[in-house]
């Protein structure tokens, strides 16, 4: 029979330092470009594992970090997980409320700080019930603060040992990783990967039909390494021996674009918004992006204009993807199949607005109101999804029951599926319009809008109406050089043609900008409530 | 945490089936080529899974197949893993005795065996032990014969149900596959795969920096069906829906050539001799192989000669790997690093005539006689494996002990590694030479006498010697139009500026061809013993 060799994260950083001990890692951090190798980052890596050890950290507990994507972050990937720990990545964009509540929740013992994120920590200090050991990631001076104990990460690391021997006694099955989703209502929920997830959901990022990720690769990753691991790109590139490229606290478009020009990147994914900024940023300034084979959309469906705009305008190669918090989060890639390569222009763009097949390992099902529907592209149901990245549940929380049943993750999106097996998110269950017994998808509304050349960002919600229950409502951002000068008319003028006549908002409303959450998407439910609070005082619309 | 969705052989069939249903398969049989689709294939293993359920076979049995490289083999390796019982890949080119021998040892209880391999089993029927049901693989008459019970595999399959489901109840760890693999003295060795190992090794397949596998490829596999389950390339490819060329029995070079031309075959495999079979061909006729990216060479070392015609003369890329049958097979692939493609010709030669790096999820030790070596390409020790789809022990079988130890398994190949990682395989432990204290790589001068213009094939074996206790004996195979042209003397002239004298044959003995084995690998010790017959005689050289 086979060797029983458990699937764990730590020989994944051994084959880099043994493989690819050279290879370059960027990091842009608060105090400047910082560049090493991955023979460094392994002794680094070492040497935090043993001084957590030292810190008295045991197996299976949470070590929080609060971080952007930088070195020291990276060597935090691979240590904690590899010393038998959890990684518990904590999103820095929560409110003070949810940020002292995931912390709590989790029972983090030791928490990792980026000097910058410092003072959202110092503020909610006070309400930590398990956190023994504050680390502030600095190469500079520690941060004045009443705070104890408080400790240097480089000055603990200079304690540790670079030799340290990541443990092989542990269970592929034990908790590695952990990442809280944000909940419509209540607080957010906790996702525990393990160590076989990682593992798997990393392998799958190197097969040619998802993403293909190489050593021949510069990987850029912009999605936060506090979501979702950012979509485990930085395990999977490390395994891998690609060089990675991690763009630090300033996230904005212009140093992105700098930074794939400048670092020659071929392979970088975030969320849509992000690349909506970088867009803008192409048409004002010239960067060289020749280099990138791959742009990864990912968090939310992207509008059909803004994949042509990158395609025909600048040529880079959009793959569009589908994922979640709870799915680590690969479930589907859009790489088109090779008999649709030969389609026309138009059709190509089409298929590549969809979210694609499911990579191998994850299985979906999708159910409607009457059972499982056709895959013929036109039937809605909710995307039920499987495979051993999959989560099965949320972390002490009595709301898993909900979102997992019969051996199934309920996705809450609704989706259509094609005769090929290609998704499309068609909306959030909640965010689907139901006007007069028939489905309105708003995403579709949205991406209708979105090929306008006046509308920067467009988002349609449901406001209640008397006689059709349900009524879409288009709220839009206009880019700055057409304010004032396109009206509701000209855009529902505009949507005509285009949609039934009954899926024309009753209104389109002009807004400075759209409500979004902390890694950038949109909140539908606040603009929801919005709306539905502007047209109650009204006669219905 | 994560579901417990095990690792499973049928749902990569279902992937297929669903995503890919119209994708072709293209297989030669005895009666001519056949065509189909993956839907039509998966109907077809389903009706074949049901009838080996009627049939009476339980979980964790055996199945034997005896089979060439077709689209019913094809069936077999989803149908027999995917019901829970175990695919037994049995090698037709074993010795009647050996044959019996792994079909008691395994306790098959049914046999699919090709038509034309049929009289191969009437000649041993009587000694089979465990064999319940003969199935013939034809949809022409059964052959003449008093064996009973003897079913047609068409007849039976009339009877199976096309929508039958595949257990999921399965365990990963539950055995799938089996192959025997000979050994130096003695039976063959019986390995067992997992449905866990298939699925982990057939993803390694698709990783960008192993195979990259894509159902964007088409896949021709030469190497047979009955070996290391074909490198495990059907089963990836199926997965991954790729297009499938199934050579069948007729694997001549001009058919391979044929088909790679006729078919625009990406990507296919096989061992050297095959490829040194091509080479005369295509010297000999015109095809067109432009569409292949990706020839891989393994089950033995390539010579570097062979490499460079392949891909100067023809401008193919050859990809050399290395693995064993205990080894599912990949442990190392041969892509350069993205810092050795600007190296020069030469060097990157020199660089693809090694065995590559390890892939990700396998490790490697290398041992020599003061415990492990440098990874500095020259110090020489056995090469030990370690990962999820490499064989802890054989089956029921007490030579298991010396080739697994302390949990890695010992190959008894002598290999260099070099500072990048680069496996070069230099000998197998036996055939290594130990002239005076020292040792002599056989591969190396093999490889040397390869590059001679007027050298078909080469193989350098040990004869025993009264003061340096062995010295080296080359057995050449000229090519034909060579024959009585060239001297020894001339050979050992053209080998003295590349080697250190010491390591020079001690003779030069022409040969008409080499003893092989089953699958054609070079039978060394065969040809060890007759040299040491030969030198015996004589006063020692």
């Amino acid at each position: 029979m086979m060797m029983d060799v458990p699937l764990l994260v730590a020989p994944m950083l051994e084959r880099a330092e043994r493989l690819f001990p050279k290879k370059e890692i960027v990091s842009l951090t608060q105090s400047g470009t910082y560049r090493y190798t991955y023979a460094e980052m392994g002794r680094r890596t070492r040497q935090l594992a043993s001084v957590l050890k030292q810190l008295g950290v045991q197996k299976g507990e949470r070590v929080g970090t609060l971080a952007w994507n930088d070195h020291r972050h990276l060597e935090a990937y691979f240590a904690i997980p590899g010393m038998g720990a959890v990684l518990h990545t904590i999103n820095i964009r929560l409110s003070p409320e949810h940020l002292a509540y995931v912390i709590n929740h989790a029972k983090d013992r030791v928490l990792l700080i980026d000097v910058t994120v410092w003072p959202l920590v110092e503020k909610i200090r006070d309400q930590l019930k398990t956190v023994e050991y504050f680390v502030v990631m600095t190469d500079g001076a520690l941060p004045e603060t009443t705070v104890q104990p408080l400790y240097s990460y480089e000055k603990l690391l200079k304690n540790g040992d670079p030799e340290w021997k990541f443990p092989r006694e542990l269970d592929e099955n034990d908790p590695a990783g952990m990442c809280y989703t944000s909940a419509t209502t209540g607080k957010p929920k906790g996702v525990v990967y393990t160590q076989r997830s990682i593992f798997l959901h990393s392998m799958s990022l190197g097969l040619a039909d998802v993403l293909g990720l190489s050593e021949s690769d510069t990987c850029l990753s912009v999605v936060p390494m506090f979501h979702v691991n950012a979509w485990g790109l930085p395990f999977a590139a490390t395994w891998f021996g690609t060089k990675q490229v991690l763009p630090g606290p300033q996230m904005t478009p212009q140093n992105i674009a700098k930074l794939i020009n400048s670092e020659q990147v071929t392979v970088t994914g975030g969320v849509p918004t992000i690349w909506i900024g970088m867009l803008k940023e192409l048409e004002q300034n010239d960067y060289d992006l020749s280099s990138l084979r791959k742009l990864l959309f990912g968090g939310s469906a992207a509008p059909k204009s803004m994949i042509q705009a990158y395609e025909e305008k600048y040529g880079i190669p959009v793959v569009h993807a589908y994922g979640m918090t709870e799915t680590s989060p690969v479930v589907s890639v859009c790489n088109l199949k090779s008999h649709q390569q030969s389609l026309s222009k138009e059709e190509r763009l089409e298929l590549k607005s969809k979210q694609g097949i499911p990579a191998p390992g994850v299985e979906i099902k999708v159910v409607g109101t009457d059972g499982e529907v056709a895959w013929n592209g036109q039937e809605m149901g909710e995307l039920l999804v499987r495979g051993p990245w999959i989560a099965a549940g949320y972390f002490n929380d009595e709301r898993s029951e909900k979102a997992f049943q019969d051996g199934w993750l309920h996705t809450g999106d609704v989706v259509t599926v094609d005769e090929e097996g290609a998704i499309k998110i068609v909306d959030r269950t909640k965010d689907l319009i139901k006007s007069g017994g028939e489905w309105i998808s708003s995403v579709d509304l949205e991406d209708a809008l979105m090929a306008h050349e006046a509308v920067y960002e467009a988002a349609v919600v449901a406001v209640p109406h008397k006689k059709w229950l349900e009524r879409p409502i288009a709220c839009i951002v206009l880019k700055d050089d057409f304010v004032g000068k396109v009206s509701d008319q000209d855009l529902l003028d505009f949507l005509k043609p285009q949609v039934a006549k009954w899926w024309l908002p009753d209104a389109i409303i002009f807004m400075k900008e759209l409500p979004k959450n902390s890694v950038g998407k949109l909140l539908k439910r606040a603009l929801r409530e919005e709306m539905k609070a502007r047209f109650a005082s009204k006669e219905s619309v």
